[in-house]
């Protein structure tokens, strides 16, 4: 008909899939369409293991929070026997939502609409006026798969889960187990809207090319090497990089004396459950994300014998990140909210027994990461509105957005998987 | 491709329609999709008598209303010959909205944009800069059909009406003559959205399980014995009980004297315009909506004997229901926007003589019915966003929620009429 | 199924096109299906000349501004050597949006993201961490066809341009040189999204029946003979016709004594790129918008010999209309935002030296034409939502309605083209 863009869309979403070319960003349809939305709903947020929240939130029996990834709208609640248990947010009478979105404590589960009774186990209690023969047992809450991976949340809505996520809690549970994030407790949390396709969020997450021209706050806490390796050094950079091995000697030192796993692992997109660990040491004072480098909070988490402990950094596929410092953690959690727009989680952690005020203050405590989060908002905007124009076509990925690359391959695997299966 | 609940929509209505499962409450896709909303709108709005307004807002000659059922617009107006009469509300030169929404009065029906002029019966009687041969007989409003029972206007978008609905209006028109309504006025109107598909507004108002939890202004007025038969009654009940017993004999007795119909009429799923009209004692001192039972308005409707008169309730599908006092009567209409958005009108009418701050005050008369209504709407968001959650599954009515299902029986026969005509 | 209104869209875009009838407005799919919306981007928008901008707004090197066609984001520059240039707003990297919508001035165009950097001939000149091999030449910003007519930009989106523009340039040129628009400045510019299909806003633009009722702001500037031609002249608007005799002797003459032309051209629906330019005299003084017809600018444009210059009026399909006066120039874009929203650009431009509270008053400069606009949008408005209403059928134009004709007639052709092609 004519040789301009074409405007509609896909199609053939398994011939979208199929001419994905290796090495350039994806096309438009991934990030624009509803239907690629759906797929990415069905074969991606609803077949695998999402971070969710963080034991944190429910420290006590019957606290709860809830969370809606896309329609489904999931209980996660502390039950009287002090288990991490995950139900269907609907009730089993005529479908009322039983929690409004948000998270509190319940003695039961009472609907709001005709006052149907759910125990926090999902068992039925009470429904009134009903027939003889009325069948209680088969009208529970309908479960959702859940685990804690010391003390970070994740649920599964498919029936049967990814069967890697084993392996993945073994290799990752060491690196988090000293941070101790059960006895954490939450200092602050903040819900942003970005308008742009949680894939857009992930990638952007994936690099930090855009740190240098971007993220004034937060550059200052890492060295700036950011894609160098050895080889690079400049005599300019000669000062910097010795710096760095410093830095990096105590922190390989701080965590063989405590028995800490100290290696990177890189598994984003060689598995079902991608992720990936690395520990790096930070610059300045290289204890947290204060003003060069110093604490945030005077009261160190868990077992880290020392305030210089670098940044554990942890990567998952899909939708999450987790920073975790001497002094606290900082946790994201990315959801697809319609093909354009996205909501990112972030909650500041820091030990159950540190007192606002005086252990740590709100705004020293979280200044650098709102700023990162509301530049990388604008820069997730401006990627959205660049993708869904006729006139874009993808581009090639620089040396430094192999991560961006990884998140992507893991993505099509799982989309071609979901196909096949 | 996986057994998660699907995300996709029905795909074929008919089948939808089919496997419906008689006592239990209705899949999602009926409450959630575009395609069964637009469905609803030909088949159950486009076809089918709509409670519209009442004569008491169009008193005179030129006094107009407009109605938007869906993207219907109508215009219902009083002729110079006391006529009411409906139109759609488009211009027959390029189309224009002849009436804002709202209501008025008028000499003529002239158009915005180029002041073509029709009267108020729907004659073109002006058109400027025609050539020679137009026809101005050929482009007159488009007529509706429209009819008044006892007061209330009821239009039907289709060309060939329900063959029942004469039949309907003489059954109706001597339970509503003695309250006539013709002679009243309207004292307050409210319009309130409600984020629920139309089906969870009628439904929500079909049963009241809901009520003891959800409307503590409501309850005070009725018996507390909802649900309840003779047999059911406790020793604690038994006050409550025998008070019930006498006010039905006074009531009855009333009816009698003035030889007033008294008989409940139940056909809400056995024909086409399905009705019923039931006439129930109040409490306390038994008149009205006021603080325990006490009258809102000093000034009695038509010819209403006695203060002390119960509730004339009538419900009519598919979409309104009206509670006649002796001394003011409520009527409502639902109108949908969108799949999970619908417009709920509250109309309150008084005698036309009564007046504000003397007879009646506006506060008292609508208290009980502007908080039920937005304890409601609370309740149908609920249910719409519990519906729309691929968690939902439907779970059986209760014994006490056989007027949803007359709904949901004559929804259902509607659709599958209209597939077969 | 049923003999109602159809809710369904057109399903078929060619038979909705094949059944139009000549002489009366168009079926409602055309105003209200996204179908329709995305065929008219398709072979209208992006495949037509558009008037985009003003060169006045980009007076000097590195000035620039953006405009939004549906989803195309274009860049139009003045490049360093004088030249207007037009770029798609796309970055080539990852396809971040390079500029936000708007105007300013640049050295480089920069990408937000990464800083990739092109020059404002789109050369890519920087972009950070690639691999060897890297080819910068084959990633340059994407140009877009660019054309400049007497100070009035006009891009095309198409590869293949429409192969007459150059000649209606060359028929326009000697009309709009006079008033030497690249030598003028923007004195204000409003931006008004009105809620109606674009073409509903063309439509009411292409006649002046309306205007009487509508516009008593604007009516006042013209002679009140709309649709009249000398045989229909009345005794009472005897005094009118000789003033307006009088009025067009005074402009012949003024061009003839300059050699500007002063015919007529009409070449609305002839043609690919449909034009039409007039000069019209105006009422009272004779001069400009403002009381009485007094000027609204004292310095006057270009070459223009005499303050009573009338109206220079240019209608260009798809999307524009220009008024040229002796103090000042009022130019009009539209672009579609969605089936039933659009956007207006309106644009005063004045003699480049012309200072404001000195020359000219902005409130008298553009009181008319803000007022007109305003009118206009509700007038847009109810035609969408009556159009948009089931009950409406196409309607007869009437004998002063040609030029709506026209550009309905020119729109069909151009999508029968767009099919045939």
């Amino acid at each position: 008909m004519n040789n301009l863009d074409t405007l509609s869309p896909a199609g053939d979403v398994e011939a979208l899939i199929d001419r994905r070319a290796v090495g350039y960003s994806l096309e438009a349809e991934f990030y624009t369409s509803q239907e690629v939305f759906d797929l990415d709903l069905a074969a991606v947020f609803a077949k695998h293991w999402l971070f969710s929240a963080t034991e944190a939130e429910i420290p006590d029996p019957g606290d709860y929070v809830t969370i809606d990834i896309g329609p489904y709208s999931v209980i996660i609640v502390r039950d009287d026997d002090e288990q991490v248990r995950a139900f269907r947010n609907v009730c089993r009478h005529r479908g009322s939502r039983l929690l409004e979105n948000g998270c509190g404590s319940v003695g039961n589960l009472v609907c709001p609409y005709h006052q149907w009774t759910y125990r926090v186990d999902g068992t039925l209690v009470y429904a009134e006026s009903q027939p003889p023969g009325f069948d209680r047992s088969a009208l529970g809450l309908r479960p959702v798969h859940v685990r804690s991976v010391a003390g970070l949340i994740f649920v599964c809505l498919a029936d049967e889960t990814p069967p890697d996520f084993d392996e993945v809690a073994a290799v990752l549970e060491p690196y988090i187990a000293p941070f101790d994030l059960v006895h954490t407790k939450v200092a602050h949390q903040s819900d942003l809207i970005e308008e742009g396709n949680w894939k857009l969020v992930m990638e952007n997450n994936r690099e930090c090319q855009h740190c240098d021209g971007a993220h004034p706050e937060l550059i200052t806490a890492y060295f700036p090497l950011f894609g160098y390796s050895a080889n690079d050094i400049t005599p300019r950079m000669r000062p910097v990089f010795e710096r760095y091995q410093t830095a990096q000697e105590h922190l390989t030192k701080a965590c063989s004396r405590s028995n800490f796993p100290r290696d990177e692992r890189r598994e984003l997109d060689t598995r079902v459950t991608g992720f990936q660990v690395s520990h790096l040491p930070l610059d300045g004072s290289g204890s947290s994300f204060g003003p060069n480098g110093e604490p945030v909070c005077h009261k160190l988490m868990g077992n880290i014998p020392d305030a210089r402990f670098g940044d554990l950094s942890i990567h998952m596929q899909p939708n999450s990140w987790f920073h975790l410092l001497s002094d606290h953690a900082v946790v994201f959690r990315v959801l697809p909210l319609a093909p354009g727009r996205s909501l990112v989680r972030t909650t500041w952690l820091v030990h159950e027994d540190a007192r606002e005020g005086v252990d740590y203050n709100l705004e020293n405590l979280t200044s650098v990461w709102n700023a990162t989060n509301l530049q990388d908002r604008d820069l997730v905007a401006g990627a959205q509105k660049g993708v869904s124009d006729p006139g874009y076509i993808p581009g090639p990925y620089s040396m430094v957005e192999g991560d961006v690359e990884a998140f992507v391959n893991w993505y099509i695997q799982r989309l071609r998987a979901h196909f096949e299966s």
